[in-house]
């Protein structure tokens, strides 16, 4: 039934509009009562995103059952959960994604659970940091940072028509996000600790050239 | 006549609550009609925050007028706009912080303002990094490092009740952003191209520990 809901709802906002459709009128097209709608969606908002609940909820056993070395790879791991929910479905994700755009109460909804995203991130980050000068500051910045990179690749393969590789530009993404605050995948591989990398710079050349410079010599680009 | 509206507002919603206060209740105590109160804020929501939209075109304003070789110090310099925001009145920002926090709905209309100033710094670095490799990518995520790292210490101030040095707070959060993805203050001051730094690492080493090395060797730690 929630399904039909869900279905019943999208057909009625792509035909008639967002604002101009009722819950009444979305119960009447699947034929069950209102109550029937409210024990499913608190809202008519909460329709337009019906697996966001269940999509926080498995990030956040996922990061609970964290036992990785690495904890920014264990955020971008848990970042790239909400990328496989909007996959599971590219022409429904579309969709939404058009809907939304010119919704500006739906913009609103999304922005409030993209920071509940990143407060479960966040919270992850914080406990692996605490004790670590400017903990909380660091999981912060990275937690935005991972999010970012997230939605950027996210919202290219939405505004192709869910056309091309999501995954892949997602990973090539937070790639940058881990290339910039956490371990990449050779310190992952776990090399032997006398393995050593000399870097020469310019003084005066800017941190991030210093840091794709390190990149390359580490492998990691 | 805008700010004694916002004072009779605050004092009704510190007196009864935010949303047992309505707009009639603030025109009555400021002893004003409705028609002004809609002349300078479109919604109750509106006089919560009524210096958000002076301060996101004074932000426009100054990273139009940026003529800095170091765009991600710009951007730095640009959030710093939201923190004297602030700390010019701490009295009435500590004030509204506790408000917003036990009101959801200003919850997510801060949430809004907060992607509104994001947006304005991702689009100067994205104008700045056009045709760079992954140059979106990249404004997009350095634009949510800067703002997490600005709002945590913005946090920090409000949640000490606005005690404490908040200008000192950013600038050592922002720092980190600096320090992770732009030039720091030792490029800034421009040093002679022919000054070579030698940073010698583990390549096992997680590659943000390599990059504080970096920045002891560089002297922008």
């Amino acid at each position: 039934m929630r399904d039909a809901l869900v279905a019943a709802a999208f057909r009625l906002f792509l035909e008639r509009g967002y604002e101009q459709t009722t819950v009444d009128d979305i119960v009447a097209l699947a034929g069950v009562g209102r109550r029937s709608f409210f024990r499913y969606f608190p809202s008519k908002e909460d329709v337009v995103f019906p697996d966001h609940e269940r999509c926080l909820a498995d990030m956040t056993a996922f990061l609970a059952a964290g036992s990785e070395d690495d904890p920014v790879r264990r955020v971008c791991d848990a970042a790239r959960l909400v990328l496989l929910m909007y996959a599971e479905n590219p022409a429904f994700s579309v969709q939404r994604y058009r809907l939304t755009k010119s919704v500006p109460g739906l913009r609103a909804y999304e922005l409030s659970v993209v920071w509940r995203y990143e407060r479960a991130l966040a919270g992850f980050l914080r406990d692996r940091f605490a004790g670590l000068p400017d903990g909380v500051l660091r999981a912060d910045v990275i937690a935005a940072a991972v999010v970012a990179a997230h939605n950027n690749a996210l919202r290219s393969w939405l505004r192709s028509d869910g056309k091309g590789d999501a995954e892949a530009a997602v990973d090539h993404a937070l790639g940058h996000v881990r290339a910039a605050f956490g371990a990449g995948p050779v310190a992952a591989a776990g090399e032997g600790p006398g393995d050593v990398v000399v870097v020469v710079s310019r003084r005066g050349a800017p941190l991030w050239r210093v840091v794709q410079e390190l990149e390359t010599a580490l492998g990691r680009g």
